[in-house]
């Protein structure tokens, strides 16, 4: 049985304890918030697990053997950093940190202490991620040639993070899972509208061999929007994440050019053939990150989505956040 | 009785020939195509209509009082220039010219010959445009927070014009004729993957106001995509060019922020309340624009989709490739 | 605080309880189930509630006013006649009874012990039912026409009553409350395919003025739709209860006969206007529902929803059964 | 070439005239109808087409091998008739004829004279319903369950047919066309609102083998609705023809049934697989229907949709009639 603390307890955190408490082979013995209101809400459905106002309590508690950061933003670096020197393993919601700069010291500081990062990309572990990857894997959709993604909605707004900072961390780590290559160039465009920071943005990621991927976040949509186009040279491919069923569509449709003699002699053909939606697993993503995480612990394995894969993001994001203050500037990475 | 050349019997050409044939108060008088195939189909369908292989001898045909220029993109300036210069108003099919001073000498011609020239962006004339500049017009959307238009589909791959030039100019006339700002800078990203010509690109418009326009042009996806957001502070609204009843939606939704003391007071409220979709008018839109070409031609009007409207969308174009050669390099205007 | 009990603790008793438990004014007192398990899942997150395995020790308990019953069908009448004789009120799931009969008792011993029946045709306190109301309540729909539902999916296959008993109480009583009307004769058909129980069906109800119903319930069907067409005289509205945000569509549309003379000169107009989808309330029906149950037993008020209400179902039902077996014999009422 | 006439030039009479024209075999010699009106518009898109106002001239042309009724339905009959006594062979619009009697006397006339019949089920040719057919002759589907459709939209109301006849003609030559089995009994229930017509109609056809086949028809609906489930013991279709690309979804979902002892043993298991929407040929149905009929003519061959298959819906509708006039009365067939 693994002695796990949770830190934050506002509207992930939740989700965490509860996934972890169906796991059968983890006890949360802790749950950590600055917040007395969040502590009565833990304490009127979680009985017997200790409630605690600071986290040098919690790092205090010998059998914990790992901590779940899901604070705001702007603690998981500090929150993150003692842990791993108090020697806890981290499971760090998304966004991983602020910067470059402290994702690079964490993961240091954890290599340092033999102890797991592991950050929060719930997507990867989705059935319809799972899916796309795997078609990919196995040569379904041939060479990539772009991923675009629209994730839209009204609201809802931060006060310390803009919508970059909010939506566009699930699609950079899913693109860095299905891509698998490093990025060359970032340009984000957007603009703010209400409360000073942007609300609209739109994001492109320069790969090598040129593959694409495009990311439109959006706060201020009329309707909700989780649709990602990924093309390749054999298949194409729709996933629209709010579909109860048929959350990816694949289409056998395709288009060659074969040359002639002359710019007017490029023939284009295009095939268009059957469409088909695999069945998705279904279960919750959650639990089974957090299932692995612990199996990672336990059989003392790196996770995939580890501190490399969130620096990995933390790039991209803080590559576009210089990009978008310049109002479109390329930053070659 | 209007008589009118069409130069140009590829694609469009027959539209614009049985629409002129449909108002009643004009007379095709010639159709002219280098292609003996093109003129065999013209014979077929347009009886008594004088086929020509030149547009020397249409040129010289003194009846003649307009002409429509539906020729290759490339061709447009010259056949419009000799039309002009021959003393023929003249209707180009989108887009206007391949260059900014292409565009602007046209307009220079048609102002010493007195003739005009009408650029033909059909959509402004579409009941769903038309209702849209309506909703802003009175109001109804409030100030404007951005246009965001999806164009996406399988092809048709061109051979001498990449995506950008194929399908922007539509989204372009369109938000030039509703946002009626000039625009301060253009980013527009993109990759090649079969021809030579970008297949997939991602165009930022940045205007004075906060206004931020988004348009996403694509060859290479598995579905048909005609979708655009239009966000206002009052209402939000969308409009699927691909439905067929119900085209635009209005969403009477907002966000609204109040300050607060300090930075974590600033309080976000949302509304949300009626959807409505207004019927919208669904004539055919190429058949209104003619109707219009010949009313401004007849009462001596000047068009509002003139060479000036078409200069501006050219503007943009023009600045949106050298954005793209330049991997997303700002352009400023 | 008003003290209940509840029996049955299935798939549907636990929402009972939560929502019980949530109103404020209520104390769950006792649950009762005969299966070990389900109690043994009561128990995990119903802290300080009577676990009971049989009714005979929850009718004693003399503090319990109100019961609600969550039995198997076939268990209502049963358990309903000994809580009312016993002097509890009781809160009854559909459908009410499996025979007119029994309903008609139920009905009677209530009165003589002045007892409250209510019949959980939860449907009834949902935004959307409660939006249509108020459409036909304020003559924004017209005359009524037809009421047309479809309501399809794969499974759940039960044991002990078929598609119609299953499904359809919830059309029904949602058809009774809407056209208000005393339904004429009834027509069902349908088929048998796996263990026995009809698994489509289709029924149609007469009322007076040529209103007509018409449901179709179906378990063998690929996707799930939850899709109710209503006609009007003045307009007509399509309610899709799948639709997360607009689940209630208006439609002005209608048509118009002016008579001419002879047959051929009837002269039939369309009108075709805007739609548009009224803003919903999204609360839990159910929670209403029981507050609106321990409304009407702390006021002494007699529920719409009450034993009459679920007798006119049963009445349906009954009815329907009949005509199924026969296949499609009209039964008149 | 085969010389042939048209009787009839108002709604689908065009359609008829065009597709022949486009066979390449088929010379249009004469087109009849009694309005001028007609005539008129048929004399200015069809050069050098005989136009009669009556049927007598057009019956005495020698040359004229072949005759398509496009005229009102009341006329069918004669109109057939005479032709086939005239020597023509026939090519009728849905609904074949007003009565079985009709229907069975025309068969016998055209056998006499050797002439063939072909009754215009259009939807037969469709890439759809051809997909459909395959699908269950290849065993795909595994044995047929139920077929359900829905065909509903707004008008257009007719002055001499209700919906039944109107509508309903489609859905039964096509689910004749699918089921192949005589059906046994049939019950139509619907109600009139406007022009004393039925306006609204809902036919049950009970086949052998527990087969049951529904056909929902509504001229009053305020959107256009053309979907047909269809389930077998292996899989399940949707046919939603109004999707422009993907008509066909094949679910691989079922359910089975496994006895154990006694009615509660009765074990259902749900299977739930991959969806896939297979390739549709997208080709005019009317034209490979006309075609099919030349070739029928040119290589002496019974065509499948003949007298006996319009007589078939006749039948049908026949029945529907009786029963929907004896609001739902069972007509055994």
């Amino acid at each position: 049985m693994l002695e796990v603390g949770v830190i934050g307890y506002g509207y992930w955190g939740p989700n965490i304890v509860r996934n972890f408490q169906g796991l059968g082979n983890v006890h949360v013995a802790a749950i950590c918030d600055k917040s007395s209101a969040a502590l009565r809400r833990a304490s009127s459905v979680n009985h017997g697990v200790k409630l605690l106002d600071n986290t040098a309590d919690l790092f205090s508690m010998p059998d914990i053997e790992a901590v779940a950061v899901v604070s705001p933003v702007w603690t998981h670096f500090e929150v993150a950093k003692e842990a791993l020197e108090r020697g806890k393993h981290v499971f760090v919601e998304k966004p991983f940190t602020r910067t470059v700069a402290e994702a690079e010291q964490l993961i240091e500081i954890a290599e340092k202490n033999h102890r797991k990062i592991m950050v929060d990309h719930t997507f990867l572990f989705t059935g319809a991620v799972r899916k796309i990857r795997q078609l990919i894997d196995d040569g379904t959709l041939g060479t990539l040639y772009y991923y675009d993604s629209m994730r839209v909605n009204l609201g809802l707004f931060q006060h310390d993070v803009n919508v970059v900072w909010d939506l566009a961390p699930h699609d950079l780590s899913i693109l860095d899972y299905l891509i698998r290559k490093n990025p060359e160039a970032i340009i984000a465009t957007g603009e703010r509208h209400l409360n000073g920071l942007e609300d609209i943005a739109f994001i492109t990621i320069y790969f090598p061999d040129n593959v694409i991927a495009h990311v439109n976040v959006n706060w201020l949509s009329p309707v909700k929007v989780r649709t990602t186009l990924i093309g390749g040279e054999k298949r194409m491919l729709v996933w629209n994440d709010l579909e109860a069923d048929e959350k990816i569509k694949i289409y056998d449709k395709g288009v060659q050019v074969k040359s002639g003699q002359g710019v007017y002699d490029l023939l284009v053909s295009y095939r268009s053939g059957d469409m088909w939606a695999p069945k998705v697993d279904q279960c919750e993503a959650l639990r089974s990150e957090l299932s692995y995480f612990v199996d990672c612990i336990n059989s003392d394995q790196k996770p995939f989505n580890d501190g490399e894969a969130g620096l990995r993001v933390i790039r991209m994001l803080e590559a576009a956040e210089i990009s978008l203050k310049a109002k479109g500037k390329v930053v070659h990475l």
